[in-house]
Order: structure tokens, then C-alpha cells, then sequence
């Protein structure tokens, strides 16, 4: 055993049908050192084998007390982390790091339907990943039925209700299809099957112990590749029922879940993909929210994805913002209203494929994670070109074809190199546009506090309706981020300017970086700089400045 | 004298040093086969000559009665049109046309400060429009202090009254300055000189005949290039004090400058650049407008330009809207509101300057026209490239250097050859907006209306916050328009889809043409086309495919 991985204790125990996820087993875990404690549930694998997992912070003398069907107190010795290993990421602040300490940048990239997939076809995936620039993973624990996702996986998450032959026929189709219609704003034909199911009664009292045997391998060799799992836990694009099975049946599969993979250090939970489209209230989320945090005696990272109406971070049980959206000039003002991270878990994809969201370029994908971490903010990355065989990286992995992961492993490497996690910086009209919602004597106070050159402008901004003036400062953006004085990153996007005036800091020196972000060069230019200093740029997309405190 | 083209009557008069402008002298035009009216005043040229302008719509015999200090009624014959002319351009729905129904579609450029130049630059200038794609072009009258345009012009427009030498020195450089500030939100130096100039007093009822002299020659020479001039009124980067004269000589200005350049077929009356930051009121405005059409006797295309707030083109003076934004999925719904022509007359320009309004590339450039053009808007262009001799082309002139204006070249082409004026359309998503304002019966109606696979999906947008929605809608935009069931014209922007799949009507077969808006390729893939189509494209950027009926 060692200090930050998944420790496993195995007992035997009374072969049952009745309920396998209520199982009376849990330990309470003891590091005497540190005083570190923790009470986790055991969970029933299949064949009389019961499972106790937990996950050790510390290295040395633990001591397990196990209680329930199985009785017996366990001393145990677990050895220091291996190198590779930094124990769950968490939250400090705006940025994420691991268990010691260790800052960790999400360069995350998706495939829905991973784990449904054929061993063959997950081999793949997992060698690509090997080489890929990823380090999170966003996939769901369901098998998906949308476009270019229509197959079925080779063992479900549990066994089905006995139910009567004569059951009526439902079309269970709709959401997928109606999102197909929704999404594809292109005009695309949605190739979305309308499949007729007979309506299934699940049963996830009874786990299908192939199933998540499968998805301890999957989770356990991605942590090994030091890739997060953003685990999906529920999605809309369902024909089989897992999607609607109701609240109780929802907690049992929870609990499972959670007794079985929380001591996984490279979990995260994911309450939805586009948790709007499930078949659940807002009651019901929260009672799944407050049932997951709870049940999870490790604190993952947790989150909720939304389509359109972005899940409130701010809720305290909720880690950090996983967003959909392609309106990356709120990057700040999501920062700033949730003071926590934010990823954007959903910004299209690279490919060819005829739906607005599965057709950007690699370089406007690479720009996307330029956006995002020149601003303090993080990326996801998916694929979605048409294939022969159907495989889009996307919907269930393979190989990856486009141009932006090269780039994205060059962002990666640039943003590790750094001393710190960036903040963004507001344009001088975004900064503005908060005074609309002052009260008079406030918003009057911030205006005399401008500089008086300015104050005409502003007075007319602030003249012109609220809708006006956000789109003005939202057309106007810039990437512009920094670490305290210490470092200076401006991402110029697709503007191909010939100059960039720095205003570094007059009391320190710097040395200049001009980077080319599509063709993956860094090249210093200059060194001893402070204050105002003109950089020389070749006028094409795609360039960066960064400017490092000697 | 000919149809469609500016004609002039020259009297001597009286050589007056009293008042230059309201010259007692006007003229009734006949023609007495069709009816056709028009009272116009002449105006003073200068020692002792008197003018008057008029513009004949139709070729033969008018009547000219000439009144006030020339009394004497004349007949004059009015030759038939050159077939290179066709009067004045005027709006048809959302659509321009000359006044002998040739249709006008706007393809414009921007040289602020052209007339400011020396003899020498415009003549390069003019030189340069010759070979260039664009019919339309954004002037000021008066000289324009801001980045890049600092130099005095030849003339000004007026005399200065005589003052008191010792009177205050202002620095009346503010305005530019503080725009100079907010506009370069990418952070970059504004290089505006803060001049402190003595505040200079104008006598607009002295115009300077030699400015007004070259001013006739530009326009002329312009129409002979098919070019409309679309003439800014005031502007606000002024260092002069010609903004902010006082709404006395604002009319006194105006007074002169119709009655000398109404009679020109190719000119427009654009009432401000930027018309918030003016040194005027909105009540100013409405007069400036109400004096701007009632005085013109032929009803010139009439519109304001702005910074933040769109100027309201359904005030019944206005002609069609002239816009400054970057927000390209509002085309629509501008052309839905106003039900006027939509010119995006500012939307950045082809560069490589620091401020984020003077750095797209020239594919950008090629982009924001195509959006518009194929939403039924049109779009201005604008270049600014730093220059040796600091002559940027949307501030001075001189020469283009950008590879947008080729591209220009080939969209006119494509655009002048349609049967017609395209209509946009609006995505999925964009035509559920207006249901949030709706009030709860009709909201419930228009839902009810929907297709039932759709309900789900939309629900949930209805359900999340109107600005949530909006922005979804407004980052997943198609640029679709259609003539009829004659013309589908759909621009896939930078969306590099393999697959086009086009629903045309049944009724009818289509030639199917694949472009290549930035390669300038036009392609014939398909003929006999009815219904469902899918059109394979090579998965570049840039690519259109255009459906014409056969």
C-alpha cells in the first residue's frame, strides 16, 4: 500500500440476491501520525467477495477498523508516494492542485462513451491517451444514444427488473432527437435513429459486477497515465432508461458507486452532462448533489455541466465550474463571480462533421485553450471527424486525427513551466460594464474615480442600453492574464498585430517570450525590461508575449 | 444635361461679405411629362457667382423658374441617361436600388479623412479606388484628430470668426484621447497627441470656397466610379472645435452644404461617426436630422452611425441603419427590427495596429462580409497596416496592402449576380428568443406550436435565464440566406465540414455550386437537385454552397 493510492482490503462474506449495495461493511480508517481519519463503506464485488477501498494521504502506521458482516481491526503499513503520485486534485482558490501541493492545469479532452466501447476499440483509446496531451477525461458511467453513438455496450451497469414480456412500447428516443434537432442549429440532418425500445426496469440493487470490474481497470490505467477521470454520472441521451429511473433508484446506483470508487485518487465526479436535459427537477439535483458529497468520504472534485443555464458554482458543495459555452469573454466574469476554477468542459469540437458544435478547426481549438488559460480559466478538448468506421474520438475514442492536440501539449508545457496559476485581466469596457447594475450614488462615485479623459466615453457607454454596451465589451476581449508581478502572458488570438506595448512593472525586470502558438515556437526577445516596452511581432495569428521576472 | 446626373446653373449676383449661406435664390425644376417637382435652393460660389444644382430624373424638356435675386424662368432639354447611370439609390424593404430599379448592393470602404489629404494622396487614392471592389466609401466632411490622422487639412470648411487673440487656450484634445483609451482595449499606447490648440471660434455663413470646390470634384470624381458617398456630417475626433459649434451653426453648415452636394446622385447623409460621442444632445439630433431631410430636396439615403448605442433606423427620417459592432448574430434580428437595408458600416478593419479594432485578418475581413451578405446585410471595409509614411488607408488613403479586397471583389461579383436581394435566416435557436418576452399565453402558444421531439430541448433553453439563452443562441449562428425558393446561399464561415446537407423545396431543381470564398473558386458539383441534398466539401474554412434554381 501506498500513500496516495487506492488501498483495497478483501473479505468474504454471506453470498446474497436480496441487495447487493446496502451492504453492512464499513472501516474507519486511523494514520496515528497525523491524526487523519476517515470512514469508508465497503462495497460487494460478486461471489461472496467483499471490498473495503480507501485512499491513504500519508505514509506509515494506519490502523482499520472494520465493522458490519465482517469484524476485525487491521495494522497496516503504507509506504511513501511513489513520485508520480500527488494524491486528489483539489481547489486553492481560482486553481487546482494536488494533495501535496503539486499544481495541477486541466488539459482535459472527452469521450463520452469510452467504457461502452469494445476492449479492442478501449486499447486504442488508452494507448492514444498514452501519448496525448491530456490529463482529464471527461466520460460517462452510461452508454450514450445520440449521433455517431448508437451501440450497445457490452455489459450494463446493473441488472434489469424482472419485468412483465407484455410491457407497452415507448419511444425513448425523443431527448436525443430533439436535442439533434436543437443542436444542430447548422441545419444538419440529425442522424439520430429513432429505436423504438421496449421501456427497461432497472435494478441498481443488483451492480453487473463485469461492468464495474471493467471500469475499476479503466479508471485505475488512466490514473496511472496521471489522467483525471471526470466521471459523468448522468446524462439525457439515453434509450435505455438510465436516464429517469427515479430519485431512490438514482441513490442506490450512487451508493455503489461511490462505496466502490471514491478511494480512486483520480476520480471527480460529474453530477451530469447537460443536467438540464435529464429527466430530474432541480429538487432532485440538489438532494443528488447533497447525497454524492455526502456518501464521499474523500471530497472529490465536484461538478454539474450544463446545455444552457450554467450550474451555479457557487453552491458550496460544488468544487469548481464545468461549463458549456462559447462565449469566452465571460471568462472573467465567471471567475470572478464564482472564485473558483473554471473549466470549459464544452466549446465544440475539432472536426468536420455537419453540427455547429463538431466543426471548428485545430487552430480554433487551440486558440479556445489559449483563451482559457492566458486567462486563468481551463479547456476541454474533443474530436468529431467523420471516420469509416464510425469511430469518432469524441462519442468513443480511437485514434485522434486533428491538428490541435501538437498544440495543446505545447500550452500544457508552457503553463507547467510557470510559477503560479494565472488571473485574468478585464478590458478597460468589461470593467465598466458592472457600474450599469450600481445603485446612482455608487455608479456616480465610480465615474468621478476615471480618469477625466475617459469620462466622456463612459458617459455615453453607460447612456446606451445594458444590451449595447455588454455587446460592446464583449466583442472587445483580450486574453490577458498574469501572476502576481511575476509573470505577464498576452494571448493576441487571431489579431496579427506588428506591436505589443507592455506596461510591466517599473521595479522589476523582465525577460520577454514571444511565443507562436500554432507553430509551437518560443523565442526570447529581449531581457532586463521594465516598464513600458514595445515588443516587435510578426503580424500573423496566433501569438503570444509573455513576459517572466528575471 | 443628362438624366441621373448633377446639373448646374451658374447667374452672377451681387459680391457680399454679410452672409455666404442664405443666399435668396431658388429654383422650381419641371418636367412636364411626368409631373416630376422639385424646389431646390442655389447657393453663393464665391466672387459674385451664384449656383443651382438639380438633378433630373428624367430626360427631356424641363422648366427652370428661377427666383430671388436672379428672376428669369429657363427650358432646358435633358438627354437620356448614360447607361452607366442610374439616379439615386434608394431602399426597397431591406434591399437598395438606383431609381431606375437597378439593384444597389453596398460594398464599402472607409477613408475618414480623405479629403483632408494633400492633392498628390488623393489622387493615389483615387487611383487606388479605381481598381478597387468597393461602390460605396465613408468620408468626413471636416478633418479628423485621432491615432494616425493628425495632419491639417488644405482648407477648412468655413472661415474663423475674428476673435479677441488672447482668448483661453483649451485643450480640446480630449475626446479622442479618452476614446483613444477605451477603444484600445487591447491595452496598446494610444499615440493621440494631446495638442492644445487656442479654441478656435467658426463662421459657418463663411464657407471656404476652395474646400467646397474640391469637395464638388471628389464626389463627382467618385460617382464617375460608380461609388456613393457615403458624407459624414460631424464627427467627434475633432481637435478644431468643428464638433460642438453650436446647433445654430451646425444648421447654418448644413444649410450650405445641401444646397451645393444635393444635386449630386452619389451622395448619402450619414448625420454623425459615432454620433454619442458628439458634442450634442439627442434633441439636437432630431433636429439635425429633421434640417438634414427636409432641407434635401431628393430624399438622399440618410442614416447615424455609433459607437455603443445603435442609432434607431425605424425613426421614419432614417433610411436603413449604419452600424458599428462586431455582434454579426444580431443581423438578423436588426433587419427583423428595423425592416430597413442593415450596412455594418464598422466592424474592425484589415491590420496589424495594436487596438483591437484595427487588427483582423484579411480572411476576417473576407468573413464579415460573407456573413452579411449572406444574412441580406452588407458590410464595410476598412484597412489599417502600419505605414512608413504613416498613411493608413481607413485614416488617409493612399494605397490598399491587405488581401481582403480580391476577396471583396469575388463576393460582389457572387452577390451581383443573384436574382435579387438575399433574405437571412435564423437558426433553431435564435427564432426561440422572442418567446421569453412573450407574455405567458402566446408563450405556451408558440411552445404548443413545436414540433413535439423539440419540446424537451426547448423547455429547458425557456427555463434557463434570458441572458443564459442568448448567449447560447447567439454562439451557435448560421449564416443562411435565401431569395425566395430561387437562391439558398449557405456560408460555412471557419466550420471546415465534409457534408452539407441542404433541404430544398421538392418543387423545383437546383444547380448546386460549392465556393471557395477565400480561393476565390466557384464550382458546379450538381444539377436536377430537389429535397434533401448532401453536398460533399473538402473540409477547408471559407467554404459556401450556393443553390440556384434552375
Amino acid at each position: 500500500m501506498r500513500q496516495y493510492e487506492m488501498a483495497e482490503l478483501c473479505f468474504q462474506g454471506p453470498k446474497t440476491e436480496k441487495d447487493w449495495v446496502s451492504v453492512d461493511l464499513k472501516a474507519e480508517i486511523r494514520h496515528a501520525d497525523s491524526g487523519e481519519t476517515a470512514i469508508v463503506m465497503g462495497f460487494y464485488a460478486g461471489g461472496g467477495n467483499y471490498k473495503i477501498r480507501f485512499l491513504p494521504k500519508h505514509a506509515g502506521a494506519y490502523t482499520v477498523q472494520v465493522s458490519g458482516i465482517v469484524n476485525k481491526t487491521l495494522e497496516l503499513n503504507v509506504e511513501k508516494a511513489d513520485p508520480g503520485c500527488h494524491g486528489i486534485v483539489r481547489t486553492e482558490g481560482t486553481a487546482f492542485v494536488y494533495e501535496d501541493g503539486t499544481p495541477f492545469h486541466p488539459f482535459g479532452t472527452t469521450v463520452y462513451a469510452l467504457i461502452s466501447q469494445t476492449d479492442e476499440l478501449i486499447e486504442q483509446t488508452m494507448q492514444t491517451l498514452e501519448k496525448a496531451p491530456f490529463n482529464k477525461i471527461r466520460m460517462c458511467v452510461f452508454p450514450k444514444d445520440y449521433d455517431f453513438n448508437h451501440n450497445e455496450p457490452s455489459f450494463y451497469a446493473f441488472e434489469e427488473e424482472e419485468v412483465d414480456e407484455a410491457d407497452q412500447i415507448e419511444d425513448t428516443a425523443g431527448a436525443a432527437d430533439a436535442v439533434g434537432q436543437a443542436k444542430n442549429t447548422a441545419g444538419a440532418a440529425a442522424d439520430t435513429e429513432k429505436t423504438a425500445e421496449k421501456k427497461r426496469k432497472w435494478d441498481p440493487s443488483h451492480p453487473v459486477f463485469p461492468f464495474w470490474d471493467a471500469l475499476d481497470r479503466h479508471i485505475a490505467r488512466l490514473g496511472r497515465m496521471g489522467i483525471q477521470v471526470d466521471l459523468i454520472l448522468f446524462h439525457p441521451y439515453d434509450r435505455w432508461g438510465f436516464d429517469g429511473m427515479g430519485l431512490e433508484k438514482d441513490k442506490t446506483y450512487l451508493d455503489y458507486l461511490i462505496r466502490r470508487l471514491a478511494a480512486f485518487p483520480n476520480v471527480w465526479w460529474s453530477l451530469a452532462n447537460e443536467y438540464e436535459l435529464c429527466s430530474r427537477s432541480r429538487e432532485d439535483w440538489d438532494e443528488i448533489e447533497h447525497f454524492v458529497a455526502e456518501r464521499d468520504p474523500y471530497h472529490h472534485l465536484l461538478s454539474c455541466h450544463n446545455i444552457f443555464e450554467i450550474w451555479d458554482a457557487q453552491r458550496p458543495l460544488t468544487t469548481h465550474a464545468s461549463i458549456q459555452s462559447k462565449c469566452f469573454w465571460r471568462l472573467n466574469e465567471w471567475r470572478e463571480k464564482f472564485r473558483k476554477p473554471v473549466i470549459l468542459d464544452e466549446c465544440c469540437y475539432e472536426g468536420n462533421i455537419e453540427p455547429f458544435w463538431g466543426s471548428i478547426t485545430g487552430k480554433e481549438m487551440s486558440r479556445r485553450f489559449w483563451r482559457c488559460v492566458s486567462t486563468g480559466a481551463y479547456c476541454t478538448h474533443g474530436e468529431t471527424f467523420y471516420d469509416d468506421n464510425d469511430v469518432l474520438w469524441w462519442a468513443k475514442g480511437g485514434t485522434l486525427k486533428g491538428e490541435s492536440p501538437a498544440r495543446i501539449a505545447f500550452c500544457r508545457k508552457i503553463i507547467e513551466s510557470l510559477p503560479g496559476h494565472l488571473e485574468g485581466e478585464t478590458s478597460f469596457l468589461q470593467r465598466l460594464i458592472p457600474i450599469y447594475s450600481m445603485p446612482e450614488d455608487e455608479k456616480k462615485a465610480a465615474i468621478d474615480r476615471l480618469p477625466e479623459s475617459a469620462k466622456k466615453l463612459v458617459l455615453a457607454f453607460l447612456a446606451s442600453g445594458s444590451g449595447q454596451a455588454q455587446d460592446f465589451g464583449s466583442s472587445e476581449v483580450v486574453w490577458y492574464g498574469h501572476i502576481g508581478q511575476e509573470v505577464f502572458l498576452r494571448f493576441h488570438d487571431t489579431r496579427p498585430i506588428a506591436r505589443d506595448t507592455l506596461e510591466l512593472p517599473e521595479n522589476k525586470t523582465y525577460r520577454i517570450d514571444v511565443l507562436d502558438t500554432w507553430n509551437m515556437t518560443r523565442e526570447t526577445v529581449a531581457g532586463g525590461v521594465s516598464g513600458k516596452y514595445t515588443v516587435m511581432l510578426p503580424g500573423r495569428e496566433d501569438m503570444a508575449v509573455l513576459a517572466l521576472a528575471e
